[in-house]
């Protein structure tokens, strides 16, 4: 018996932790502190009542023998399918229902995707970087390469010759940067991965936090993804479905490669390692594309991009470096006076008793970065904003 | 780009479909017949008004600020791993809440384990079997190698000497034919598999079945299988929870390979790939085990054992050859007048418009046997085994 050994070259991270530690330790020596959270990556609006509307309709037609349901299909009940493509085509986007396959979400998609990959397979990751692209390759003893974010790219990192890709990592807007791709630019990437013949998984999670409609919302708006590239989305940001649990990923019917359709392999992944989504949860989801659940979320989308627009204006007046906070709701900022991204944490959090994330903590390109987020209390936000300006003063 | 080249050698199962094609086919030149299907696998009472209730009110919980949950732990709340860690300890089993992994379900975990596990692992499979068993391995390009289930040993197979196993699949009471171990015959498994160093992956998922208080409901009812086993359960068939979907491992501390901790392993799949169950189902859960909840899941339960009693007995009056239907849903019978698992299917449903599952669909070692399901109606199970039992005469 010999166990995954490529688990034991993960890397365990201890960025929360530490923050954790070390808002504990200020905390314990300024007990009248008043700290507020710039750093959170979570919701903290409910969900909307359409929503919770539809679950409470779902749970009692599970309590009732003639419309209870047992199994569902694996890749999603129809109606979550249909809602879905039409969230699609009013995006201007062409998807069929057929090429949606509705999960429970976005991190299980992506890191369960690379079932169907070889364990060969080249893969390159921005960095900064979400950590679970890189930790899930390392767990099937993949070789990574890295595409470097940086101020000179605006933290978008573009093809390069010397790459050599069969798998490519895409999140616009990008999480831990906020920083959006053109249409231009992933029109690059579409055209490069295929040229070589890679596989390019877009994690379009943020997507409906793009208010330019010249800005792309998903990698299918670009011509010759149909034959490149997967793209996952969740209901965790748009509708606050973070402790809820639903997603999705839109293989296309073109995506083949070693003459095997890729949406079938992942329908036999799913079908065999998977049993589908709640019933209850797949008519919240439903719930969210009815014309009163998109009122209702776009009041929840508002607030957030709200607060983005205080952190963002804050920072322009200052003249601080950053990208983000128009299009997506994270800000990524570089830190004042030279600073380490631990030092300005450290700064932050005693001289402002603000609490936001070291870029550091994201990948080696984020060091001397920072990151905020508008996932915040609206006054709250404002009062954060406040007093980092006026430690930069 | 190279696809998992393991996904090619898959072997499509057309069990379900045939099945489905030849009713169509029979209803169509029979437009009268009163066709009762005694093969279901999925449950068909509703959820417990327990049940439907605490999700009502987790829902509510969800549209208020106050109240709402985001991201919640990864391997469950803690009010649902302590609720499961007592259900243990009322079957007289210690287990710890710590050492429980809540998740959306037994299939899902059956799966997804064996990614912290070698892909150079061999792997022991009895036969016939749950179809996700073999696929799950073949897509890793494991070795696998057959426990075979027979007459003589009651379809419950046994260690052999010549095994070379590193993991070891047991499902007791079994899908699909309904044999339980004894006490003493997990025991030989456990004792083999500490002895070779195996790990047993041990499907309790119809445990609420057991009645007979001599029976084992856990592996870890036996002595030495807290450093050779995880357990997986599912409340799909003991609260109806198919389509709900929630589940759990329970890997114990001791358990080690490798000198890694497994449970260290699969928390760091999880927390990976994996971002825990709605909370609204979490919360349903719960209330399975609450006294309400337990009494009302009861009923459902003796409903289900009613029919298997009744298609058992059937069966015995008759003579027939039969594992199963007492501490079982399933009932597994020798096709009578040595047909095969196909022919008796066409003969049943000709004779007697009555549909089971042919034992061939489930491996080698199934064909000229069975399945029959106490998942169905009451009054309609009653008349399919008279119309078997007709047939018979």
């Amino acid at each position: 018996m010999k166990i995954n050994s490529n688990y034991l070259r993960l890397k365990d991270s201890y960025l929360f932790s530490t923050i954790a530690k070390k808002i504990k330790a200020y905390q314990a020596s300024h007990t009248d502190a008043d700290i507020i959270r710039l750093g959170i990556g979570d919701v903290t609006l409910p969900l909307a009542p359409a929503v919770v509307e539809a679950m409470k309709k779902a749970a009692d037609e599970m309590g009732v023998k003639e419309t209870f349901r047992g199994y569902g299909p694996e890749p999603g009940y129809e109606f979550l399918r249909d809602a879905i493509a039409k969230y699609y085509a009013s995006k201007g986007v062409n998807v069929s229902a057929g090429e949606i396959y509705v999960s429970d979400g976005a991190k299980s998609d992506l890191g369960n995707i690379l079932d169907i990959f070889d364990a060969d397979n080249k893969v390159l990751i921005p960095d900064p970087v979400y950590p679970a692209y890189v930790d899930t390759n390392v767990m099937a003893g993949r070789t990574i390469d890295t595409a470097r974010g940086c101020e000179a790219n605006g933290f978008k990192p573009m093809p390069e010759s010397h790459y050599e890709a069969d798998i490519i990592y895409i999140c616009s807007p990008n999480n831990p940067t906020g920083a959006v791709y053109t249409h231009a630019e992933l029109k690059e990437w579409v055209d490069y991965a295929n040229k070589c013949g890679a596989v390019i998984l877009f994690d379009a999670a943020y997507e409906s936090f793009v208010s330019d409609p010249t800005l792309p919302r998903s990698i299918f708006e670009i011509d010759g993804a149909r034959t490149c590239a997967i793209e996952f989305n969740s209901f965790s940001k748009i509708a606050g479905f973070t402790g809820t649990r639903c997603g999705y990923a839109v293989v296309p019917e073109e995506l083949e490669r070693g003459g095997a359709k890729l949406g079938a392999l992942w329908n036999r992944r799913q079908c065999t390692k998977f049993n589908g989504v709640p019933y209850i949860v797949q008519r919240g989801a439903e719930a969210v594309f009815t014309d009163e659940g998109m009122k209702q979320i776009k009041a929840n989308l508002a607030y957030y991009m709200e607060n983005a627009r205080v952190i963002h204006e804050g920072l322009e007046s200052a003249g601080v470096w950053h990208v983000g906070g128009v299009n997506s709701p994270y800000i990524w900022l570089k830190c004042p006076l030279g600073l380490s991204s631990w030092e300005y944490f450290d700064r932050l959090l005693e001289r402002a008793n603000v609490v936001g994330t070291p870029g550091a903590g994201f990948g080696d390109n984020g060091e001397g970065y920072f990151r905020l987020t508008a996932f915040g209390d609206k006054e709250r936000t404002k009062e954060a904003v406040r007093r980092i300006l006026a430690d930069l003063k």
